[in-house]
């Protein structure tokens, strides 16, 4: 996943330039409907939607393809918008933001999907702008998020159907937030699956898988906040820009933002905590194992010191040289003390509690054993 | 305790629209009472309803069972609730908060139950409505944590049956506040006897236990966060929905959620201390015994090798070669040696402070000794 | 220093219900005096307080001893107190606040105390309530902490005097706040004494001690923090409830409380400096121990096998086999080679710098001699 | 990078007190332009300017090389500046800020640009001062970074020249903003190759890279926040100081500041994120590496035991010194019982899951293998 | 450096009273002058300077030496001063604050100066009160950190003496702040030295100088941020306090207030990372200098075993004993044997990159050599 650069123009550049990734052949879906109406055309080009526009329901003009440089201005041309505004529906990514200008409105959100499991997040931009009867909106490649709107405008049953511009830009709105659901959980259910790897059998890749989590969860609170934030201003302001019946509907949205950053933060604190318990628990297995694998070999040394001791080539000459040596019973007392020192060190580490196991007494507060036995 | 999923109709579909989990089956519990009277009826589904409302008394609708979408289309029609607050009673779970409608309020709360020792948290959520002159309390599964205000509402010289609707709301939702205490208090006290066993003979299950203790911590900081906000917004805005006699004890309920999250805090700080000071302690005990280990086998290595020395088979033809082997004292010479190396060396170790024990040197600045010894 | 259970009744009990500790043998201190009077009587119960109030001076009533349900309730019907006021003198320990009703202020205090060396703070709630010519004063248990109120009231030249009750309730305030200096201070003295041991011969309890004085200066915190956002919101609504002569000196005490906030945090950093400082130390000599180890088991390894190889029993029959061990100065040469491997590796280990002491080359940047050799 | 000093007169110097660097040969480039003229001069000296002022259009002094004093106090006489702002252009570096003062405006800016690969960032103060009909640009040293708009000024079309000062001025802050892209582009190029190499075959440098990479983004970080407050301030209160249709374009910049605040961010998040991951995984393989070597070290230990034992000297004289010595097949014997004892430790240590590889289980919960294992 | 005691009366003393340092003989500098007058005299006692207040121009008392309780009451009886003001000029250490009294504004600042190098840093507190034509400044000992104002006041060109007493206040307060630069400009210096000392060879010392500069960093951010606040207040509200020419010259001082915490900050960041990076330094150095020492001992433990099997004693009566013994090249096929264990040892330890080096491969993703070895 790397970090993603912004399209923009060259410092110093003329303020408003478009800095484009269309081709030249931008396809516009016009969606045109009241209470009793409904229709759906696909324009060849932006200049053909000007004939839709003015009339007495609401137009939607859906971008199809990854808009052009003339596209864009055609339309800022039709719907009277501001070149700064076009500007960040073409160089993208932005901020989710929303602006108000005189005329319109002008949104920025991030349109987040989950691809096929083990493929990235696919994440887009969509620009929505609104005015009197019309709502204009701008991706970045084709997509079928939007559908579900279009398919609610056609059955003529839809409250959609009945009200005017602002309640369809937040539609789309709303679905936009709504789509976030499905990405969030799905990274709460691959937490849940690092989690009991960590409690189980951790291997290697999981410091990686948990790192590349966290990644993602620091990339979406990197969209969710400021739509968060944008959001609150237009409930907090909405009262002007949109009708009062629209404004529940509007904190309902709010609401669902608020929760997806609650879940966020749930899973940044429970994935910190997951590499910190990971990181803690590879350290003290390790530290188990170096343990007693330097048990074994303190109580080899003393043993392996007495084997040379003996393998020692004084001359038998003298009585005092390796008296040991020539006893009728010397190897068996040898291995006798050598048993016995094994066991006097093997006991000395199990009171000392450094055995390991269940009751490994690792604690602070020296045990009673330990301020009896000389150090 | 795996994260819990939003039920939640898919991205796109109708605002309000509702996911209930309800068999259809849902009976209503009517308690209708004033001053001088109490009804106390269940109802076998919410068209019965109808009757007991817009009488002089207050009437508490309590919604027994899970509900099912008819059920909530009906209340929701005789009450004239919005339906996005509907759908977020029965589109669980939603964070904690209280919304102020036209005609009525909307209150979503967390409520937490301790269950038997050893199972996880029991918690619902319990959404309350109320208007003039009724209560609409939407839980999840029947429970008993209502109980004891219909108790108090039975008994005659109650409070609660002299005042109004918003009294008996907030009645409800100090249930729900003060619920949490035990919960907090049982968290308190594991903490408790987990700073035990860290001070003392800690195992290796500490670990796990801490990190479940600190994320049942954060799930239950989730729930009160939001909660104290709402109520903090409703001791503000409260004069006009609240009768001014019920403000002060709204602002008791906030003081409590107050207190609950001081102590929320005040565990969190303890447990992120005590999963340090169980590290750190590990740590140092895991250092201590590899280092008295090391010790051990520094002290055998030059023993060993004088052993290995006197082990060679160089021809004792040569007066060169190995003219101690002959010596008459040979042995216990070499034995004498050998005592008085690793005499030395555990004298250089324990001035050095090696040794371990009360005394350690892990300073910093260099003690004395240190600045003599050659290194 | 164990977490401390708040005094409540079970959940949805009536608000106010009171969970007194006290035997009903409740003492009440009864000090009414003027510009020109001072009496001081211990009245045996609440009842007897009546005859005092209502004069010209003002009253105090301090509650001598814990209060039991009736003293309690007879005060709050005497003062005209809420109920849910005193229920919160009785069940401890609340929350530091200021709470304004009508007709009285009240106040609760956390009132730390110094006890005897090495045992824990001494801290108790002091509940302050004061209206129109009354103040009254509930603790916990007997107290000298208020003493010297009482002598400044006695003796005529005091300035308290000739003010009102709500001087007094600042003067009573003020001991409360300067109490925690002391307390302060004797934590700054203890973080000294940490210090110079971690620097200087720190022993395994200084981990506890960290531990457990992190854990005071949390508590203390937790205790001052509120009082310190009561106490502003005390000073900026302050000219209502307080004569004007009294804000600044209300000021000051806020200002007391923010030095005490003030010299807490300094102490947490520092103590969490300390702790890091302390682990780091241990850390760095435990792996210069290690290291120091090691290298004298590197260095007589290879000197070991030496002894091995000329210990092995090959024939000598064949000219090819072990030809040393029949060289005439076969075993000096040994020794001697001995010694320039031993001394070698002490020479290639200096050079790398991994002989300790102040030179020690733990730098990143590799050194020039590293450059130079091999691996 | 080291720190950089403030160049600031000593402690009690008269206020505004001026310590340049400039030597004293000043040029000052002097454009003005209106909609339909443009003139560009460059002036040997400050006094030079006073003619160009007053006219009917812009003027734009850009003093090309770093000021001296004389200079500065010419310039602040002529254009009426107040000597802490010209103080404040003079000792560098300051903090960027924006400053109102009565007839002009004063904003400090960094102004970063993208050195040759290697080189630190070369970073410099630009000083913008603007009032009616003026702006005086001030940096520290020879620069091309404003050149993009002194073109756009020559060339007749652009909007730049049929607008006033102030469009000018945020003109210019909009190209020092812009030039912040490239920068932070280039730091998060840098951060993907540095995650390359952390999850590749990361070396000892990585660490001082990422330290040094964490240390520009810092710098970087005390630039822009200043700047983004102040830009959020001109926002806020624009209205007055700015053409009302100049305030959407500095909405704009203000908006491109908090993008590169965002990415900043994301990337001091993805950096500590990075040197945790790379010390972790440092620390997994270090700890690997000595497990193997300590599981080999431990297989040898027992078989040199026994190496030892056989090596011993027992007179053979008596039937109980090692008998097994004067087996016929004694020799195969025991290189069979230490074949069986190496492969029985390298059983118990792959069933014990110490071997590494895949399914190295480092988990807390004890495996089944363990608990039936004795310890 | 220790914790510094605040100087203040026992716990329930009355507010205002003075612990005061001073011995008795305190002389107080008497400056009066106006445009054009000056005189300056040193009076005994403050008795003496009743005669001075009241002309025409401004008069400032500075306290040369540490005062005692009588000068401080006359002062306070001479100037009209509360009580509680003069309390906090004497019971010292107080938090810098600005405090507005009827008729005088009241300063306390913290007064830095550089000592000589290796000396901790001089500090203490000046407190500076002004009215109408007078100033007033009470430090803790005689210091010549006011001089260059006295300076500039002697000199009759200076602004200084054409100005009030707000803006002497003004002058004394810009003294204080501009004095912290070089303090913390000298911290800088020496983390920059630290940083080399990090990076190249670090000594064991490093980590308690880079605590005791943090300590010192930390004391300092505790003096200069309430200056910050009390400053920013000052600049809000100055309007009615501060002539309006004066203002500018505040904000100014403000703007040197957060320079400074703004360095501070900076050198904080880096201080902490530098921390960090020294014990990452620390433990990778260590991690690779026992892997390297492992990894000799790990070559040399087959070797030693292989001398330890042919250094048995089997009797070589029996062919099946230790026929190699027996061989004529046994020896030198022994040698070969024991250098081809080593190479291959050392040529797998290679391919696993555990030699270290420049391109030792910590990484996690397991590289192509390791797939292919056998664990």
């Amino acid at each position: 996943m790397p970090h993603r650069r912004v399209r923009r123009p060259r410092p110093g550049a003329v303020p408003g330039a478009i800095v484009a990734a269309g081709t030249g052949r931008t396809r516009v879906q016009v969606v045109s409907y009241g209470p009793d109406s409904f229709h759906d055309v696909t324009a060849a080009s932006a200049d053909d939607c000007a004939s839709f526009l003015g009339g007495h329901g609401v137009v939607w003009l859906d971008v199809l393809d990854a808009p052009d440089a003339g596209t864009l201005e055609t339309l800022g041309r039709l719907l009277h918008l501001h070149p700064l505004a076009v500007a960040d529906a073409a160089n993208v990514p932005q901020r989710p933001k929303h602006e108000a200008y005189d005329g319109f409105d002008f949104l920025v959100l991030r349109l987040v999907r989950l691809g096929p499991p083990g493929t990235p997040l696919d994440s887009e931009q969509l620009s929505i702008f609104w005015g009197a009867g019309w709502v204009l909106t701008i991706g970045e490649h084709p997509s079928d998020a939007l559908n579900p709107i279009r398919e609610r405008l056609r059955t003529g049953s839809s409250e959609l159907r009945a009200r005017g511009a602002d309640f369809l830009a937040y539609a789309l709105l709303d679905v936009v937030v709504d789509n976030y659901f499905p990405v969030v959980e799905s990274i709460g259910d691959r937490l849940e699956e690092l989690e009991t790897r960590v409690l189980g059998r951790p291997d290697r890749e999981l410091l990686v898988s948990i790192h590349r989590l966290r990644r993602e969860l620091a990339s979406l609170r990197r969209a969710v906040w400021p739509l968060r934030e944008a959001l609150s201003q237009l409930v907090r302001d909405g009262s002007g820009r949109f009708s009062p019946a629209t404004v529940p509907f509007l904190r309902d949205c709010y609401d669902h933002a608020v929760q997806i950053i609650d879940l966020l933060e749930t899973y940044r604190d429970h994935s910190a905590s997951l590499l910190e318990l990971h990181l803690s628990a590879v350290d003290l297995r390790t530290n188990e194992v170096m343990k007693v694998l330097t048990l074994i070999a303190t109580v080899f040394l003393p043993l392996t010191f007495i084997t040379g001791l003996y393998g020692m080539n004084f001359t038998p000459s003298s009585p005092w040289n390796l008296p040991e040596l020539r006893l009728r019973y010397g190897y068996p007392l040898v291995l006798l003390v050598m048993a016995a020192i094994a066991g006097a060190m093997m006991l000395f580490f199990r009171r000392k509690g450094w055995l390991g196991g269940r009751s490994d007494p690792v604690g602070i507060e020296p045990s009673p054993d330990e301020k009896d036995s000389p150090d």
